[in-house]
């Protein structure tokens, strides 16, 4: 095999060598090893993660959820680790670490105390019960001591991303700045209590750290009381929204506020975009899971892990969504095949599909013995993003 | 720092030499580098996997799931992958991996065929969407090639245990030999499609391997009309089960029989073990999901990657659950509170504590506003663990 195909299909960190071989080979009986030949097997695909790319096919429900799920940023060494107090919460592409790097440098210059500075990071990977841990110390950035409440912090981080956005560094997403601060969680060091919110940042920043977002998603739906048919309600998108105009949508969605718990912006979010009272809603309303998953930005690979808290709501057949805040255009109440068709059309905004395939889990609508993408797809809508939250 | 301490903290492969961070901190800006010391930060935990061992609690919510998932095995370069047909689908300790190429070299002295061979296999380590592959070479497992069909891997694999089991090598797990064979899946090439079954073998042996193994586990309950309270069928086990007697356990659960679609399957198990009639069941029961973690066992150290199929069935107050075949001593009528009450007691089955969790979440009693653990929880109960299934 030439060294091009190797690597081809290997990736360019295979190791071939013989001086290599041996140190992999030394861990077991070496009597086989020393008379034989020992075939080189390829791993063919990744038995969770197949794409079904046959020409002219719709998207399988498993290809779905993989518009969203599409990065491992644990297992990416290209990303920088952004630090607070011991606990990483976020990643950082290198341009991004070698922005945060020039931006100290310049803030000294000009006499103004740097926000963040480097560190050097001892990470226990995946500790566990047992502890399997194997660390390493890799690099890292974090606030300067002069930003160490999260007062600071906001006012800090926010100036940094003010300045890049000034200076156009990062115009995508910079150019889409919304005036509107997420919550950043640092980790609560006494187990079993509430994280705290480390800092706010404005929403377009986030995903140049690759700072995991909050929020909470609403599926409303009816029941036949005589055909036992379910029937969900799909709200398509203001044509004027900024992001995703024209897209159906959950039947409520949102961010969580900062400071909220995830029930508080759940219940107004049905009051602000679906004109559903509190007390409906929270007649009605149930918790039913969380889902998690890390988007990796197509045209500029900026990090996006996601949290989407989950609610069904079981509606009576006289209660109707309407539009109310102008985000929704209108809302239909849309049969489950309603619901297949147009989710593997792209019809949806790509993570409402995440939340849509969970009801229909959930509600048996798919199940094992008819969808030979199950267990993949509900493992994949369940990734253990590993940074604190509310 | 000493060296003893910096390996206590750090782990053995913790890097500290100057000329490791020389190479660690290439990547980016040297402005801050060199003219400052750059702080060494140690993570303090990992957030997803924090345990509350303060003297004389009840364990957490989390606590019991990591009763369960307590290992991360594609983490552990300890083990060596089962490959079969260029897909990974098990995990063999070192002693494991140096029983089987003892077992060939001994075949062929005897005139036998062998029916283990080493081979060198190329992993593409999580292949996604796009890909982020960094291949690695490293030795593994597999059939040789007289054991091409499922039978003959069947006949052969069961021949290995079979003469471990006789010259005692691994007495636990084969001490507890059941003579009944779980099914191994292979991947099937094609995409979309279920998967074969690539051989079977004895339950008692699976361990070894770290092969994957399936069940179905069913939680049966009763909503009262006036009250809304839900209650929940719980059997306790038979005192004389060779496997965790007089503890409690799902209302219905077991291992799914080889060809067996899951749903099959957890028809069966109600009518054997709770005198379910299929009538009632296929009236009632809904599938809901799947769980999947990895449990590495405590003395021997043995991998054992299990998936369950759960489903819920709703049952009229006048369907009592009843034992029949002598694996179940009798069945209560359990509330909610009971159940938390035996599950932080230790009374229950370890991964049956699993299913009542997810039971309790899918059904909005353990919610995000009220268990500091919540996400994590849901997170650990779905892992990927990246083998192929029915």
């Amino acid at each position: 095999m030439s060294n091009s195909i190797a690597n081809l299909v290997l990736g360019s960190d295979a190791k071939l060598s013989s001086s290599d071989n041996e140190v992999i080979f030394s861990a077991t009986s070496s009597r086989v090893l020393k008379g034989e030949e020992i075939e080189l097997v390829y791993e063919v695909a990744d038995p969770e993660r197949r794409l079904d790319t046959s020409a002219g096919k719709l998207p399988s429900l498993l290809d779905l959820v993989h518009q969203c799920h599409n990065h491992e940023p644990w297992l990416d060494t290209s990303l920088t680790p952004f630090v607070l107090d011991g606990v990483q919460i976020g990643f950082l592409p290198a341009r991004v670490m070698k922005a945060c790097i020039d931006d100290s440098v310049n803030q000294r210059r000009v006499g103004a105390p740097p926000v963040l500075r480097q560190v050097r990071f001892a990470m226990n990977h995946r500790e566990i019960v047992p502890p399997t841990a194997t660390s390493r110390v890799c690099e890292a950035i974090t606030f300067t001591a002069e930003f160490g409440t999260p007062e600071a912090r906001t006012s800090g981080l926010n100036g940094v991303a003010q300045r890049w956005r000034e200076a156009r560094i990062f115009p995508d997403p910079l150019d889409g700045w919304r005036g509107e601060l997420y919550a950043i969680y640092g980790l609560n060091p006494q187990p079993g209590c509430r994280n705290p919110i480390a800092f706010k940042l404005e929403r377009a920043a986030c995903a140049l750290f690759g700072f995991a977002t909050f929020g909470v998603h609403l599926t409303a739906y009816t029941v036949s009381p005589t055909t036992g048919e379910l029937k969900v309600w799909v709200p398509q998108r203001s044509s004027t929204k900024s992001t995703w105009p024209g897209y159906l949508d959950n039947s409520v969605a949102g961010g969580i506020v900062a400071g909220d718990l995830p029930m508080e912006s759940m219940v107004r979010e049905c009051e602000e975009e679906a004109n559903l009272e509190s007390s409906v809603v929270e007649k009605h309303v149930k918790q039913v899971g969380v889902l998690s998953y890390c988007y990796k930005t197509r045209k500029q690979g900026w990090i996006q892990p996601e949290v989407e808290y989950v609610y069904d709501l079981p509606l009576p057949a006289h209660v109707v969504l309407q539009p109310k805040d102008g985000e929704v255009d209108h809302f239909n109440l849309m049969t489950l095949d309603e619901i297949y068709e147009k989710m593997r059309e792209g019809r949806f905004k790509a993570n409402c599909v995440l939340v849509l395939l969970d009801f229909l889990i959930r509600h048996g609508h798919i199940t094992a013995d008819k969808e030979p993408g199950y267990r993949q797809i509900v493992t994949q809508l369940h990734v253990d993003l590993r940074l604190p939250g509310p």
